[in-house]
Formats: C-alpha cells, sequence, structure tokens
C-alpha cells in the first residue's frame, strides 16, 4: 500500500463506490481536491458547481461509506485497491489515452482499479497482448487462440482479456498453461466470479496472473459495464486481436476502443462459411484491423520495429537457444536449406516438436523459409 | 471469318506458329505490314533490321508453313483462329493494357487467338470475373468457388479460368452448372487437352462457352506457357479472385498481372491453419487484394459503382422476381424483420431453397441482414 496511508486508502474506496465507474466529474474533483478532501465534500454533499453532474451523480450513495468493509472483502480474497498514488503499480501510462477528449464522455480513465493477485499491475501490462473474441467460438477460433497465445507468451508477453466464455476463457487457459502471465478484466466487482463456471479459472488466473476491474465490490456483471469494461481491455493492451467475432460480436466493441486509442488491431482471418469469423474478416476487409496469421505477424504488429514488447526486442543470440530450439538450429546447415522431415532426422525429435521449434527460430529471426525447407537468417 | 479472306486467315495461322507467342517484334511487324506481307517477308526470311530479335526467332520456323494444315485441324474440332481483323470478335479493349511498356517484355499483346466454341469471344469476355486457384485446393475452396461462381453467374457474368485441376476446374464446372457462359484459356494448343482428364470438361465449355489460347494446334502445355497464359487470364477479365493459393501457386502470378493490368484483385481469406489459404490470406494482409465473402464482395469489386458488368448494374426491380426469390421476397414483412424459419414457414419450402433465395435477394439488394433476421431494403 505504496503512496497511501488507510485514511487515505479508505477514502479511494469510498469514492470508487459513490458513483457508477466511470464518472469523468468525480476523477477530476479528486485530481484537484485529492481523495481524502473530495471524499469529504461529497459525504457532506458540498461538491463545487463546476463539476457538471457530480451531485446528482452521487446523491444515492454519498452518505453510505463502505470503504473499510470493500477493503476488507477485497483483502479476503487476495485483492486490493490500486489508485494513482500507488506509483509503482497504476498503470498511468497505458490510461492516458482514455483522457483525450473524444473518449472521455463514453468513459475517462478509470478512478481506481481493484486488482486480485500477487504481480504489480504496472509490470504486468507493460509489454500485454489483448487477445479477445467470440464468446460462441469454434473449435478453430480456440486453436488458433491456443497457438498465438502460446507464442505471444514464449516472447514474454502478458495477455490480456475479459474472462469471458469462448475465445477470453480459451486465452486466459492458453496463457497459464504456456507458463505465461495473463490479465483479466472484469465488468464485475473484483469478488464476483462472471460466468461462475470460470471460478477455477479466475483463482488460476489470481495465482498466475491478475484480475482487474473498476467495480467495487459486490458489483453484478451488467450489458453497459461490458463495454466499459472493453474500453480497459483496449486501453491496458499494447496491441489487441481479435480471433473470432460473429456478425454482432462485443470483440468488434473492443476493437473499436483499440482504434480510438491507437492501439494496433489485429484480427484473424476465417473461413468465409463460418458465421464465426464473419466480425474478423469484415474488419480486415474495411482496413480496420491488420490480418494476424500467427504469432509471429502479431508481435510485429505490437512491437513493429523490433523494438518494444517484453524483452526489448526479438532475442538475437544464438546463445539464448537452449532445447528444441537449439536443436533444431543446429540441425540446419550454414548454407542451403533443409526440408522439415531431414531436420527431423538431424534433430532427433519428432515433427511436431521440429515445427513448434522452426516457428519460434523464425519469429526470433534466426531462420526464414527457403522454398520447401528452412535456412539460417543471413539478414 | 468476317475482315479476312483465307489468303488473310492462312498468313496470319502462318505467323501464329512462326515465333514462341508471345513476340514482340512480331506483333509490330505485322502491325506495320499486315499479315500477308509481313508473312511473305519472314519467310523469305527479309525481316526489316529494326524488329528487334524477329529474324533470329523466326529463322527455325520460317519455310515451314502450316497455316492451312492448323485452320484445318482446329476446324475439326470446332475451332478457328481469331485476329485484330475480325472487329466484331477482337478484345481489343481488353488486350490494350498489355501493351504498356513495363508489360511489354514479359508479354504484349496476343498476336492473334485460337478460340474453340460457337460463341462470340468478344461477348463472352465483355463482363468476365477471372476465377483462379490452386491445383491442389480443399473442399473448402471448391465450396467457396462454387457459391461464388454460382452468384456471378446469376448476374449475368461470365467466368475465367485456367482450366487445371482444383479451383480453376471447380470455377468452370460451377459456371456450365449454373447455366452459365466460362472462358478457359489455355497453355498449350486449342487441340490439346491439358490436363487430359479435363477432356470432358473442355467440351462442355466449347459447347456452352469458349476455350482460347494463343498458341498453334499440337502445342504442348509447359511451365513458361503457364506464365504467359496468366497475362491473358487477368487481361480478359474485368477481375479476378484468388480463392485459394498456396505459398507458392501458379494464382500468385495471375494476382500479379491482375495488379499489373490494373484488374481489381480479390481473394478469398481462408483459415490460417491452412496451407491453401496461405496465398491469399497474405495476398489480403499485403493490401494486394481486397477481401472477398461472397458473390456480392466480388461483383461490388468487378463493378464498383454499381454500374457496369453485364446488366449495367444490379438488378433492382422487384418485378424481375421469380421462382422462389419471389415468394421469399414477398413473404418478409412491410417493416420489421423475420427470422429464418418464420420466412420458411410463411414461403411454404424449405430453408435451403429460402437461404439460397435470401442470399440473391441481399445481393441485388432487395433485402438486408436485421439482427437475426431479414428486412426490406430501404435504402
Amino acid at each position: 500500500m505504496s503512496g497511501s496511508d488507510e485514511v487515505t486508502r479508505r477514502a479511494w474506496a469510498y469514492l470508487s463506490r459513490v458513483a457508477e465507474p466511470p464518472h469523468t466529474a468525480l476523477r477530476e474533483f479528486v485530481e484537484a481536491e485529492g481523495p481524502v478532501d473530495a471524499a469529504a465534500a461529497i459525504r457532506s454533499r458540498n461538491v463545487p458547481a463546476g463539476y457538471a453532474g457530480l451531485s446528482s451523480a452521487t446523491q444515492a450513495r454519498a452518505r453510505v461509506d463502505r470503504g473499510a468493509e470493500d477493503l476488507e472483502a477485497a483483502a479476503a480474497i487476495g485483492a486490493r485497491l490500486v489508485t494513482p498514488d500507488d506509483d509503482d503499480e497504476w498503470p498511468g501510462w497505458q490510461l492516458w489515452g482514455l483522457r483525450a477528449a473524444d473518449t472521455v464522455e463514453r468513459g475517462g480513465p478509470p478512478l481506481a482499479l481493484w486488482v486480485r493477485g500477487t504481480r504489480c499491475l504496472a509490470d504486468e501490462v507493460r509489454a500485454g497482448i489483448g487477445v479477445v473474441g467470440a464468446r460462441g467460438s469454434t473449435s478453430y477460433g480456440e486453436h488458433v487462440t491456443g497457438q498465438l497465445v502460446g507464442g505471444v507468451v514464449e516472447h514474454g508477453w502478458s495477455v490480456i482479456s475479459g474472462g469471458a466464455f469462448g475465445i477470453d476463457g480459451t486465452a486466459h487457459r492458453a496463457a497459464l498453461g504456456s507458463g505465461g502471465s495473463t490479465i483479466a478484466v472484469m465488468a464485475c466487482g473484483i469478488d464476483v466470479d462472471y460466468p461462475a463456471s470460470h471460478t477455477a479459472l479466475f483463482t488460476a488466473i489470481a495465482r498466475d496472473g491478475l484480475i482487474v476491474t473498476e467495480y467495487p465490490p459486490g458489483t453484478t456483471a451488467a450489458r453497459h459495464r461490458f463495454l466499459t469494461r472493453n474500453r480497459l481491455v483496449a486501453a491496458l493492451a499494447t496491441a489487441v486481436v481479435v480471433v473470432e467475432a460473429g456478425r454482432r460480436s462485443g470483440a468488434a466493441n473492443t476493437a473499436a476502443w483499440a482504434r480510438k486509442l491507437g492501439r494496433p488491431l489485429g484480427a484473424v482471418p476465417g473461413p468465409v462459411t463460418s458465421a464465426m469469423s464473419v466480425g474478423c474478416n469484415r474488419m480486415i476487409a474495411d482496413e480496420q484491423a491488420a490480418l494476424i496469421t500467427d504469432a509471429a505477424s502479431l508481435i510485429s504488429l505490437a512491437a513493429p520495429d523490433g523494438a518494444g514488447g517484453p524483452n526489448g526486442g526479438p532475442v538475437r543470440k544464438v546463445d539464448a537457444l537452449s532445447g528444441d530450439r537449439s536443436r533444431v538450429y543446429e540441425a540446419i546447415p550454414g548454407s542451403g536449406a533443409l526440408a522439415v522431415e531431414e531436420l527431423v532426422l538431424r534433430a532427433g525429435i519428432d515433427s511436431g516438436r521440429v515445427l513448434a521449434a522452426l516457428a519460434m527460430l523464425e519469429v526470433d529471426g534466426f531462420i526464414v523459409a527457403a522454398g520447401e525447407g528452412w535456412s539460417l537468417n543471413r539478414g
């Protein structure tokens, strides 16, 4: 709880509940007066007239101070309240774009964020990719999600999504299953598991990643909250990819936020015969989203110049290779190319592992496709 | 054989064989001197020095005049030689783009075209869409080809392709099966069925469409001829769509010609897990091709302003509707939308026919998708 004493923290918790987030006037009032004085003014119904709508927005809850109880409820499940006072953890840089004038009305930055899990929020979102998509995903979408997430996690990116059924859940699970970190941004209170059947998944995310929400404990999920939640997924992500989306999909809303915030946006193409690829194909057709085929193209989208990202750029040192990647790399001749079948023989591991290693070696820039085979990247 | 007497026609046939087509200097010499004088000069080895490479290119065959025999061989299978003299049939407008300086070295306009079938070449290519793709097509690609071709044929477009296995063959068959016209552009002599197992298909195409080639009778298919053939597919088409293409595909060459000639180019996206969609997805990702999802988007590509095309624009008159389309159109309420299941009940035909009719009504602009259902297009 660096940067904030208990009185201040309770004031933040009070403010988190006193108006439905996000509320621009409330945030501006807190920024101007500080949380303790702002809370006192709202509690005593002494809100200056300059903050449009703030008095009416806080009227119903002004005298209900559950700050201490909310902090206790959060603590009971391993959660806490992170605020702009927490210099080390507040993702101020990522949230900055939400201040832009054209987005204020539909959702500025959050006032504060309830966070469940032990990791540092700022660290986890420093290099995070939003992976979102349809609730009614197909096996194709889930397969591709697993491939993409496995590849980006391997390169140190975290995976940000909305905790929902379908592509969201698949993305979180794939990140955890690949030993990576993942962040679920919720449209309900930090102590609410929505959807309920994802309770075990949320427990796993809280252990190896983070759950984040701007809604105080006990808040139920609701349609308008999904939409405001989507803006946080886009804001916290370095780039966003939509894996599957139907004709009308919540993922399209997250995609729209990504564009509004200037986040690189990608979409995975799919069969024109699949209803779950209609939205993605359309975003690509309309040049709203870049066409993403694999983890390499997704990483290029998120870190276009090869710089940025979790490692400050793709790994290039051969010395850093280990395991299958080292064996496959060593199997590639100094000049010329070899087909996969020959690499399988040389490396002495099965073709599935060789193919996986080749994909990673290509992403890392060690090798390039050459005709039907692979050769060293001399570029 | 309008526009050309028998002597002239034999001269054209002689010139068609005297150098491997396309040969820019030969074409320019014929344009300058006329076919009879040009043929006489070449035959007597009196080619002016100004025509670079012409003397050497014609040296081997100059004294072999099989013009009459070639015309007879063609006539025996219902084929003829169409030349720029045939004002009514020569597709001069379509071939004009091949004259551009940057394409001359790699293949200018054909000198003449051997054509099998009774239809008029110029008429058939006036509104033709090139539908090409991988020889090793998948069931997905073949399904989409059938959908696209069925839709464009329904709107009066002819379908131009290369007669090959895979997408080409599927496109020709779908055109014929939909009662449409189709043109196969060959990389061999007009009397050569390549691939041989497509002999029955070529017979059907010759009956209801046209087979076209710039190679004289007896010429075998060869790799360089596929490449020069591809330029004619692109040139004769109003627009070109690639349905499936692997990492390296002949279809990519046709696509490159389409771009070079300024023909609108489309590609059908596919699963990123399919090797046969790698080329299409890449063309879309690189913004070389527009993303095509259905016949409507393909027709919009070919006739972007709704004008042009076989009918001078999409049909809009309700009076023109008949059969299933009329029944389904009448089932849609004057205001609001209806789901497919309700339309099936109202129209009294099965859901497959209703869906087919809905697709066509949407293409024609009569109806629009509204939520889970369909409503009249008031736009």
